[in-house]
């Protein structure tokens, strides 16, 4: 299924991008001026085969629990479909377009042959789950991620600490040694172990070049090296090899030109061949520019159902419980700095979906209100405090700065005086505490965080962005476009094209934001900064060693239903 | 508004007794056949100035927060009007009836003359708020209550240990100090201060008998002394002679014969003059006969909106946090002890009108049940602890063993997959939980339980009862009759005209119960074991200075409040 809309037409002497956004179930492609970031058309195709996380389409065989896969020709579906669709509606003559950039979930890996044809499409393997693209939320490798991360800290491996002290199921290493183990032979077949964000670029301009951003986030590149065949041998000894025999290639920096783009991509797109394709870049980290959150000390959070946040410093530091540090993972010749929340928008999701009354669904309905609105509505005049309640916001784990998915969401202060939108108002905060733990050790590590900028859907939701700036205590700078990614990878089209000397001046011409959009209120800081201590000893009491209840009861929720299987509602 | 059922005709050789259960909004009379305890006819009677808790009825006089006035005058009309009801429901001929018991909320005191008119009767004090009777639930003399506690713990008044260490403001002392110091000439107009279970003996029999429960439980009667006239004095030079002046008088046992019903009294009632009129009694403590509770070591848990747990022994301890223990407290002869919870069916009540989502209420409704029902059928199988939550159930704080109204509710474990009816199990376990920890308290100071009998409403759901057997891992024996407390008050009646030789022999042929009708499973409940041990973990954690956040959260809300009040919805 595709849509489309824009508004612009060509225009004399200007030139245009295309930002391709390939996200979890769709993907998006945005047509931008180069002069000024202008977003003139864009078009949206969702995945024909979306996530696979309960069988394989072409078999029906059952996956087991924590699978997700993708399959790529649905990706250059998207090529074959948005980008056209996104000129049309942009109005914009083709020929006017003088560079094409992407962006993609990750880490989002795929076994290949040299030649790129992804072992998928080979009727040879096509049957086979392995064969697959291991979407960013497979999380079946976590054994595997448990005894990299053993492994590593018991031989003290240099690279550990640039990632925060833990290496995630999500990345490449857990993925490939999954392959390894449960289809060696599929393995065996493997060329290269490609991120979908570079196998992409790929496809358009024939090369493979991996980027620094996905090479060192998820493929675990630092300093110019990958993790060692000793320490691999360790891990499994048909493991040995696989750094230096699937993974290592030629790495591009962002922004930097992968290649032009091939005749039969410019048959799929409709763009001119030849035209500039940008190095891959992962969806996050290429929204900066397009926020203009990349000067050193500028923080963006991307807002969602979960949220990531990046931010670019000219000093290295190993800061606890981050996502990673990579050299230029964000802008070239600065350290990129990534760290997650792994539950937001979800929570408030959840709870409006399971714990919200009725006769509030009805009175939003009344009122022409979504639920989420109309919560916000009733928790918007209350005094800081005024509801009594503290909450702890890992019902979906907790990623930085404790990395720990074991730990669930707690509510304290409930009475029989507690009102729904006492609990909802208590989320929102929960979540911006969760966020402020996470600036506060940045902090505490020597990587000052200047500036909070703002990305994402939570953007609409006005209380959420004041409560940020009350429990920060500073003001919040927002992103202007509801399509961020796309247009950062648009920018970075424009640089792989030439027309900005790097990702800095593009940012600065191409990019939107409105600085100090929300601004702390004194008051209120400050009794959010009571709060917040509230906050810190009931995490550090949970979260660092003082109660391992979370932990417990975890364990026996998964013994209970493997006993006896539940239904899920 | 009056109501009455029936059934039973009168039988030759039969005689015939009538409780009355003074609730919080209605008295009820039952009578009750003296051979085997059958309910033939009951009546209820709602008192028509209810809970005078925002304003004084007679003046529209604005009340302050937290009080609770009742007036006496509608005590009387239930008299009037149900004991007659219920006699024609039961279609008994009144000739046949040899005594009447009554049973109360308490502590419910009134200020009265010598010769028992009620102040807020007479014309010159029935203006004054301070006249009428102060209900259970009036907690405005917290602030007395607290100095209470602090000097008889300086001090180290003897009498402190036997209610747990705390003297509630729900009493008789804190109530009167809050009428000394706040209305002064009515305090010094006031020759008695009285329980209404007492006053309403007086109105019957003509005489002045303080019955022995609530004489110790609310009264701080203990080993036949009042405190000192010392200690008075230093809490309030003007309160010194409280004790000897006011609150000393003839102590009934219970069971015992208050006197003959007077002309007036039977003219109300219908019933014959002269009959016997047993001593007052107190709702809780006059259910364990009815329920054939009375035996050392059979504690009653009355469980409604909240629980009160009841049960004789013949030992004597100081059990840290119990309401009371009491000579002759429950049955002449023995210990009674008192414990309780704050929040039981109260939790579960707030739970369904808060926090379950319209879909539950249309599935319910579909299938013809209340949203309680729906949820305890969807919980009803779930494995033990496969909802991965624990809840500490303090949402309207914790009575015993903790004594402190500032802690409140608390989940943990929540994550994107909790379900309504996971929550729903979790705080019907809490409770029991809460109840296991009193049990166990108990035993712990060398008063054992040996069996738990529950009466109440919530004996409907099957679920829970199921749940506190498990969770106990005891048998739960049940009260079998809905309206236990009026015929506990029959009971006493039986045994005060003469019937039955005491209250343990009335209770034999006249209390219904079933034994052990709910038995543990061995699996679920080593299961609950362990999950009481973190429950225990986070109790004393919040509960015993491990973190004082719950504590901090209720001063935040109050001042918050204070600052900016805010619409209560």
């Amino acid at each position: 299924m595709s849509s489309s809309s824009g508004e612009g037409t060509t225009e004399a002497g200007e030139s245009y991008v295309v930002g391709v956004d390939f996200g979890t179930l769709s993907g998006r492609a945005v047509v931008v001026r180069v002069s000024d970031g202008e977003e003139l058309g864009s078009a949206v195709h969702e995945y024909p085969h979306a996530v696979m996380d309960r069988e394989l389409a072409r078999t029906g065989e059952r996956l087991p629990p924590e699978w997700a896969l993708q399959d790529p020709a649905d990706y250059v579906e998207v090529l074959q479909r948005a980008v056209p669709a996104a000129l049309a509606a942009a109005g914009v003559d083709p020929s006017r377009v003088i560079g094409i950039g992407t962006d993609f979930t990750a880490s989002t890996p795929l076994p290949v042959l040299s030649d790129g044809r992804a072992l998928s499409s080979l009727e040879e393997w096509a049957d086979r789950p392995h064969a697959y693209v291991k979407l960013w939320k497979h999380h079946a490798a976590q054994p595997q991620a448990t005894r990299i991360n053993e492994l590593a800290r018991e031989r003290g491996e240099s690279w550990l600490p640039r990632y925060g002290g833990f290496i995630s199921s999500e990345w490449e290493f857990a993925k490939a040694l999954q392959v390894l183990e449960e289809d060696p032979e599929l393995y065996a077949a493997t060329d290269h172990w490609v991120e979908a964000a570079d196998w992409i670029i790929w496809q358009l301009c024939g090369r493979y070049v991996r980027n620094a951003c996905t090479a060192g986030y998820k493929g675990i590149l630092q300093d110019d090296e990958l993790p060692s065949r000793e320490y691999l041998a360790a891990l499994n000894p048909d493991f040995a090899s696989f750094a230096e025999d699937k993974l290592a290639h030629t790495i591009g920096q962002l922004g930097e030109r992968a290649g032009d783009l091939t005749e039969e991509a410019a048959a799929w797109t409709g763009l001119p061949a030849d035209i500039a394709v940008a190095v891959g870049n992962v969806d996050a980290h290429v929204t900066a520019p397009a926020a203009r959150a990349v000067e050193p000390g500028q923080m963006l959070a991307i807002m969602g159902t979960s949220t990531c946040h990046v931010m670019s410093s000219d000093q290295l530091a190993e800061v606890p419980g981050m996502c990673g540090v990579v050299d230029g993972g964000i802008v070239k010749g600065l350290w990129g700095y990534e760290a997650g929340q792994s539950g937001v928008g979800d929570i408030f999701a959840w709870y409006v979906a399971q714990q919200v009354p009725g006769r509030l669904e009805a009175e939003a309905a009344e009122a022409g209100l979504s639920v989420h609105e109309h919560l916000t509505e009733l928790a918007r005049e209350q005094p800081v405090g005024a509801h009594g309640l503290l909450v702890l916001d890992w019902h979906n784990g907790n990623r930085s700065v404790l990395v720990d998915t074991e730990l669930s969401g707690l509510v304290v202060g409930l009475t029989l005086a507690t009102r729904p939108e006492d609990v909802y108002r208590a989320l929102l905060e929960a979540t911006a505490f969760g966020t402020r733990q996470i600036v506060e050790t940045f902090q505490d590590s020597g990587v000052p965080v200047e500036e909070f900028v703002v990305a994402g859907g939570l953007l609409r939701n006005t209380l959420i962005m004041q409560i940020y700036a009350d429990v920060l205590g500073m003001p919040i700078s927002t992103n202007d476009s509801t399509q961020g990614p796309a247009v950062g990878a648009g920018i970075h089209a424009a640089v792989a094209a030439g027309a900005y000397p790097d990702v800095l001046a593009a940012s600065e011409r191409m990019g939107r934001v409105t600085r100090a959009r929300y601004t702390p209120d004194p008051e209120r800081s400050r009794a959010y900064d009571e709060m917040f201590a509230d906050y810190r000893e009931l995490h550090d009491h949970f979260g660092r060693g003082g109660s391992d209840v979370m932990r417990r009861l975890k364990r026996r929720r998964r013994e209970a239903l493997t006993t006896q299987p539940q239904e899920e509602r």
